[in-house]
């Protein structure tokens, strides 16, 4: 597992082909790193306009759940790779045991799609993350109760799959609140898990390639911010002194190893105040770390490919004092930030990445990067760009839980 | 001719297309830069495995020395720009006459491809340019004698089309040299021109972006670095005082005003010891401001699309004190540089840009950057890099003429 798959030179062709389930900006900003090494690509797409579909070497039509689809993904790679978790694990379990390259491997995506399962690995190693309980589906309810009478109410539920960008995140203030979610959740046959409401000071991330061999690189933590559990800003080096940074970047070797990673994965963390506790793992590229494009010596597009192809690392240091990245968001009633690039590009230093999706109201568009040396600044830049191509005024209240729906 | 193209939003696509004639490395890089604006490209392929095809949104295939080829890209794009110079002029007047946007113009295409003609218009503009004479075909022999005669032999003889890389660029010691020279031109139908030749002390190039309206942009000036007239590292800051470099921008606007370039043009510079003389002009991206990608707050093809789509140019300021760039070229008897990949990749800082060519014995296939604050270690760590990858050892004679064939 730790050599490069073999280089397949044709007459100046690209020596590797990663494949790459799933076609959103993820995979497209691996396309576009991909191109510089002449590392060809191949995305599975289940739109022909999907994000990643015109950068990409090649596009196959078909989706991410599909047996054959994946299939054929895997007999047009060297080694298969993802843009998100909703993926055929059963699938992919076969692909692997006839000799198939997952990176990362199923036991890690079998971690990675379930909150419930990690989160058990998690406390099971001794890492710091909140208390919690996965709900059993027949007694949900009084297990909640009986979860929030040793911990107290508020407490948050989750669903163990499927959750992202505070989707799948419901915070329950009684068992009124609780007995509604855990009665929706039964009806769209969601699973749960029930966790404490952590009092939290900041969030931040810390992401990390790693190689099959186990060699990784830690990019610097950052603080993010989110409004209703959606990032919305991603700040280097964040408000945090190195004994956090330093914590920060043990927590993620414990936990890359743990989940015996290849590629970059995640950690989002919380701040007590007094203790990091981590929160939630992804096993891919992540929005936390989109501000690497431009102010790490190697952005995580680039090593997430040379993880997975298990080529040397490159250097994850930050290139100037400050980064900040702010997410576009979709406004209302709008035909999407193409005509609004013009002011965007005006605002100094701004780094302007549009994932060539249509817009809808509250979808992620693109990201803004400013670097620089003053944190005030490059903060500002990066929300006036931001702001021109359509997301929402600044705003960000530091807590990561979702919307009270 | 001061706004961009109408933005034509159709739900989630690119409101731009950039139609670039030409799909080489150039295009390549246009490209990669253009994913993450969102910005449209189709590139005019002359074969189905030129640099460009996989990473371009779309590709027609065809040349850019065909009237209904280019007509096709025309129609598929906002704007049409060049990957290289060998296009067919009299249709893109055509065209432009009929209304395309072409960014260069025929006006500064016109100049561009034809050394002569240039020459003689930055010396009519009183820039400082090495005496030189366009040679009448029918009396090439006597004239370059003449020319000697007043200025000493050696002497330079040029064609004034398609010469590139040292190709096209004879140094003539006597009469006989000049005999066998202009008799060779005659037979391949190559209009030449003579110059004397100058005693330099370093090469530079000034690479500046430039809007419809007159807007521009400069990158700083670099030291290069060639053998056999080919660009072999580019350095910045180089060697030379704030002094030379404030002039080198200032003859930079000078010659892209006179050009009435739009998009990116390049000046290449001889340094005596006391004075800058412009050498060659190219209006479109150039080799020797590839370290911007990384070196700088905006690439030049960032710059280049932007400029040509009268958008807002981006920062030119350099983010490194130290930047070197470093071309790869084919070694005798090799598949390419992918199997050697993973050395290069292991070289700490090594940004490495892989064109997806075909390897050939000296040709360039792709080139390193590395930035940081000691100029060795940038230079040595570029350098370890692209040997890595394929190029001959470390040289570089500084000096800017072609071989002696």
């Amino acid at each position: 597992m730790s050599r490069p798959p073999e280089a397949s030179v044709v007459d100046g062709r690209p020596p590797w082909v990663v494949g790459i389930a799933g076609a959103g900006q993820l995979a497209r900003m691996l396309c576009e790193a991909a191109s510089a090494l002449d590392i060809g690509t191949v995305v599975l797409a289940e739109h022909p306009d999907d994000s990643a579909t015109t950068v990409a070497g090649a596009v196959l039509a078909g989706s991410p759940r599909s047996d054959a689809e994946l299939r054929a993904l895997a007999g047009a790679s060297d080694v298969v790779t993802f843009d998100h978790e909703q993926v055929n694990l059963s699938a992919l379990a076969t692909l692997e045991r006839e000799g198939v390259t997952l990176r990362p491997g199923t036991a890690t995506l079998a971690l990675a799609v379930d909150k419930g399962r990690m989160r058990r690995r998690l406390a099971d190693a001794g890492l710091p993350v909140p208390a919690f309980s996965v709900l059993p589906a027949e007694s949900a309810v009084a297990a909640v109760e009986a979860f929030a009478a040793e911990h107290g109410w508020p407490v948050v539920v989750k669903a163990t799959r499927g959750g992202y960008d505070g989707k799948g995140v419901w915070i329950a203030g009684d068992v009124v609140d609780a007995r509604r979610i855990c009665r929706q959740a039964a009806l769209a046959g969601v699973a749960l898990m029930v966790e404490e409401l952590v009092a939290i000071s900041a969030e931040l991330a810390v992401v990390i390639a790693r190689r099959p061999g186990g060699e990784m690189a830690v990019w610097p933590v950052v603080e993010t911010f989110q409004v209703d559990g959606v990032c919305r800003e991603v700040l280097f080096p964040g408000r945090l002194g190195p004994d956090v940074a330093q914590q920060a970047d043990r927590l993620a070797r414990q936990v890359a190893t743990l989940c015996d990673a290849v590629g970059v994965l995640a950690v989002e963390l919380f701040w007590t105040g007094d203790a990091l506790i981590v929160n939630e793992i992804a096993s891919r590229p992540h929005n936390t770390a989109h501000w690497t494009i431009e102010g790490a010596a190697t952005s995580q597009f680039e090593n997430h490919l040379r993880a997975v192809l298990d080529l040397p690392l490159g250097s994850t240091e930050a290139v100037a004092p400050s980064v900040a990245s702010v997410n576009v968001f979709g406004p209302l009633g709008d035909t999407g930030p193409g005509p609004r690039l013009p002011a965007a590009l005006a605002v100094r230093g701004a780094h302007i990445h549009l994932y060539g999706k249509a817009t809808r109201p509250g979808r992620k568009l693109g990201h803004v990067t400013v670097c620089g040396s003053d944190v005030e600044t490059v903060r500002e830049r990066a929300w006036a760009a931001a702001t021109a191509l359509g997301s929402g005024a600044r705003g960000g209240t530091g807590y990561g839980y979702g919307a009270r729906s």
